[in-house]
């Protein structure tokens, strides 16, 4: 997906926030922050926003000596997340369909995105669910595909919802192999190998790097690893906005999951902000 | 009041959203934007974010020749404000204590902020009259001041919250003289002559400008007649953020009456974002 302007001043609070957390020192933020300023006139209508945040990243940690800024708050999200779970396993379990419900709470975990703002209320999310709806929902499809599935690739998000993400596989893992794909380096809040390693998702499935360096999924960014278990996939299920950005314009048959937290996401996929999303691309 | 580090990007999506308001040419939009984020790196440290907002109408309304991108936007808000206003009517005449039900509905009124984001929801922010609340709350010394006060002079801020002003009207005319002063050029939302004349403030005040050309008072930059108003005045209550960032180094006695609705002025002042504050500057 090509940069939009709305992304612009996105980007530059983005900047300022990894800034912040990598650094205490005014002038070097302020230096950071006048980088970017610098560099958006130089970026071109074809530039795509995942490619400004893998240089916004460079120049931060450049700068700061910091790779991970996020590396507490992904902590700590991961913490809060997991004090969640006792709730949401009963209510998977006292569920009627509980694989539509591991989708739900997945999405919804996809609440937590450092990169549109670091405050979020996972508990107040958690009313989300008694709505119980995806205003734009391919559940019935995804059913029938995964009958004939062997395999699902899993395109992963941010850290936090990634405890969550632990019960759709607990679903998930009585039908098909999964393979579960983290960032290669770190990106915002988004889940690398670090992280996974603090999980459980190994228990359910595969987990391998993407090789991708940015919050989200360019597949020229990705390794020859990666590529190789996209493309034999049966099934592609990839969460939030940073890998429907990268992946929007691909051939391949990708569900994406997802909460729109953004207006030009929102009009790529005909949902207002703050809805959620089940949906295969076309 | 200085620039703060998260005016910049604040800043940035206040440009994009008057640049959209103004035009709908992607590329003059682009030139803006491109303007505001050339401009960044020269901003100084001592220089006052209210500055720059002079600065970016300049460029708007060079680049789009629309001087008043928020024109329709304040219509709007003042019809909305206008249907909401029976009921806060209502609330008032049954209060225990009509002039602090009247301020609280004129800080409510406050939430309508362009410079911080279009959508605000002034219904749901009805809500929190049931709170009655100011978190910070210099109310008994206004009401001695204002017994012996025979004169107010009041600085308005966005157009939309000018009709619960109103209401405050109503209950201070009883009390004091009052003149009421607003911006002398379109400045993001906020009132100018032309917005108060589709008002009824001159039933209750003398309705002047304050000679302001941005979203703001900045003495310096005020016309000799208001800054006669500002000397003679017994009483000063300012409303809103604008006002408190120009004001605020100010020696004489101002009581502020805002929501506040951003980190750098919620620090400035000790409360919360989103909460509600009426106070005596020191």
């Amino acid at each position: 997906m090509n940069i939009q302007l709305e992304c612009f001043p996105c980007l530059f609070n983005q900047t300022l926030e990894s800034a912040q957390l990598a650094s205490d020192d005014r002038e070097i933020i302020r230096e950071i922050i006048d980088t970017y300023a610098e560099m958006v006139p130089e970026i071109g209508e074809e530039s795509k926003t995942l490619e400004v945040v893998i240089e916004m990243h460079d120049v931060i940690e450049e700068k700061t000596g910091v790779s991970d800024p996020y590396a507490d708050y992904k902590r700590k999200n991961i913490e809060t997340s997991r004090s969640l779970l006792p709730e949401f396993k009963k209510i998977i379990a006292q569920a009627e369909d509980p694989l539509f419900s591991a989708l739900l709470i997945s999405a919804i975990g996809n609440s937590i995105d450092a990169g549109v703002g670091l405050e979020v209320d996972i508990e107040s999310n958690l009313g989300e669910i008694s709505k119980g709806v995806f205003v734009r929902s391919d559940y019935g499809l995804f059913k029938k595909k995964l009958k004939k599935a062997e395999n699902i690739l899993i395109l992963a998000d941010n850290a936090g919802e990634a405890v969550f993400d632990e019960l759709l596989l607990e679903e998930l893992q009585e039908i098909v192999d999964i393979t579960y794909a983290v960032r290669d380096r770190p990106a915002i809040n988004d889940i690398t190998m670090k992280e996974a390693d603090m999980l459980n998702i190994d228990n359910y499935a595969r987990v391998i790097s993407s090789g991708s360096p940015t919050s989200g999924t360019m597949l020229d960014y990705t390794s020859e690893e990666f590529q190789d278990y996209y493309r034999k996939a049966d099934l592609r299920l990839a969460k939030g906005m940073g890998n429907l950005e990268g992946l929007y314009e691909e051939d391949e048959e990708i569900f994406h999951l997802l909460k729109a937290k953004c207006g030009p996401v929102s009009d790529l996929i005909g949902i207002d902000e703050g809805e959620l999303a089940f949906f295969l691309n076309d």
